[in-house]
């Protein structure tokens, strides 16, 4: 049984290297799918902080205000042939050095800026409600005041077309622009809506459904300050981001988040003392576990195996201890239902926890009144 | 359209009137389910408040340390054979002068004390991994610290039985008695798992699978200071109350929570001037609608159709602007797994939402525009 952060003084290999810069460009970004045999674009060490930026492929929503010459760009030189199987355009792969199959790749979102000041919400052909919408789609897009705290929306439109194709510009000046949600504010929590490890699965994987590689989560909470634990599944991790947002409900259920470009800076660092077996968060007060299937229950199910497996393996908790926890302590909550395998995350409190040192003075004290 | 509460100058109902004492007793309890023909133990008018005693019908897994005379005599003289077709112990029905069908029973919950420092969690044989566990129930006794505000496990052992009997008295002083989850401070939070109003069906209705009259909700933010609102099914609405916890997670994974009984002080407030088809929360900071099902994926349909149905027809947004906030801002949840009928709940905060004197200054303001 391994520990996998709460002991401070195993965190050796944390201070950062070297600093590097990702932008996107279509030399840069591949789009919509993983790839294990994509050359990547930049190669970094265990440590090292990078840069990236990360594009939304909804910035055609609204090009006058999601898009720059350098975004213009990606979606004019990347061909509608070349963006498949999947929609999300990647920034990467990074590839990691020394990284191995069955390491994991901590990735430590330090900072997450918007790009611009605005973003776009689909109600898509691929959302939850889209048959109790009479098959409309419809785009709404947000304005976030000065400093970023909230957004609101700025108009809203029906799209006369059908999002098919991954960067549709569904942009539409002569539409009825339709003022919308007068006087709400939307808090904005800047996270990234896919981000991961290439699977080791030859050829093309769409960046559409998550799994055990990462991918698209949808989990609010993967912003800055967060840490994200994936599972490294072949040489070099070949770590990708995308698909950023401003703001997303537990669910994302009319088949989109506000969808806006961010700018991201993380800390890579390649992990050998612990395995889990899949995307596993921790955020400043929650350690966060992931389960995925096309039928929720299902994804419910696995979610409450990973949580166990989390308690049990890397708390140091029993099995019948952790089970007993997780009914009293541990909240499940809906991911997301629009991504084909749909998502449930369950969520513990860090406080919870005694420290390591603590238990096992607790452990040995038990012991020797045992003996 | 009418809002539900947002414009505190109509709440001129809500001056409590009077006040009533409920013990719990074998005449003033009903145990495993609600019926419409059942006599109303007490009497009140909107506005009055309820001091009543909900017992736990698990007090049986450490009758020392979580029973008192007046619970004994209610597992003593309520025979087991009347215990059907659900588990809860339920006080009630509580008669409300003038309720009728279609009308909502607005519930303030004002205070939940336990009644002892000690509660029961059971890994159940209806748990979520039951058959993970080799079809083994266990019993984990929480101990609270003296001013509530933490439990920690106490003891726990293996239940050689099989728990099918309602009041199942579990208790095992010859059993190897294990210590447990050393160190792990578990925040406690008072809430009712079930609670409702009768169900328009003749005979009885089981108390496990929650459903639009309330019931076992098992959502653990029905505490002291949350209010929720039950659709009046039948005259006099007839509402009960049990099932009494002291923490739950969202999922309530391994079929029970921290059982413990709670005396609960609450006022009932008759609503005719609103609607809402299931059982609604609203919290401090959050509104929370409830959909069910026996399948997870139906479940959380009905909770995004109640979501859009509150946004659109009680927070006067348009359809489309509700479906776009729901998507960026409204969390979906796993409520419980267990009972049967599998709950998801969705929240929005409050916060979101302007005052109604300011949205109807901005609609004005917006239609002065336009003419």
């Amino acid at each position: 049984m391994s520990l996998i952060s709460d002991d401070l003084d195993n965190r050796k290999d944390t201070k950062p290297s070297a600093l590097h810069q990702l932008s996107a460009t279509p030399e840069t970004v591949h789009w919509g799918y993983f790839d294990p045999a994509l050359a990547p674009v930049l190669k970094v060490k265990s440590g090292d902080i990078i840069h990236a930026e990360a594009v939304t492929h909804h910035a055609g929503d609204a090009p006058d205000l999601m898009m720059d010459d350098a975004i213009w760009k990606i979606f004019r030189e990347i061909p509608e042939a070349d963006r498949n199987p999947g929609v999300h355009i990647m920034t990467g792969p990074i590839w990691i050095e020394g990284a191995q199959p069955g390491d994991m790749l901590e990735v430590r979102y330090l900072s997450m800026v918007p790009r611009f000041r605005y973003g776009s919400n689909l109600a898509a052909n691929w959302g939850h409600l889209y048959k109790d919408f009479d098959e409309k789609e419809r785009v709404t897009i947000y304005r976030m005041d000065a400093n970023g705290n909230h957004a609101q929306a700025h108009y809203a439109y029906d799209f006369k077309g059908k999002y098919l194709t991954p960067g549709t510009v569904t942009h539409c000046p002569e539409c009825d622009r339709q003022q919308t949600l007068n006087g709400i504010r939307i808090p904005v929590r800047p996270h990234l809506g896919t981000a991961g490890v290439a699977p080791d699965i030859h050829g093309r994987v769409s960046t559409i459904p998550p799994g055990l590689h990462g991918g698209n989560i949808d989990n609010w909470r993967i912003g800055a300050g967060a840490t994200m634990y994936y599972p490294v599944a072949v040489d070099g991790a070949l770590f990708s981001i995308g698909d950023p947002h401003i703001s997303q409900g537990d669910g994302e259920i009319s088949g989109t988040a506000i969808e806006a470009s961010l700018d991201v800076v993380f800390q890579v660092i390649l992990r050998k003392d612990f395995h889990f077996p899949s995307p596993l968060l921790e955020t400043a007060d929650s350690w966060i576990v992931h389960g995925f299937d096309e039928d929720l229950n299902k994804a419910m199910r696995n979610a409450s195996l990973d949580m166990l497996r989390l308690l049990n393996e890397h708390h140091g908790l029993s099995r019948n201890d952790s089970y007993s926890l997780m009914s009293v302590a541990a909240d499940f909550g809906v991911t997301q239902v629009v991504d084909t395998r749909q998502g449930v995350h369950a969520r513990i409190s860090r406080s919870l926890f005694p420290a390591a040192e603590e238990r096992l003075a607790a452990q040995k004290k038990k012991q020797d009144g045992e003996a």
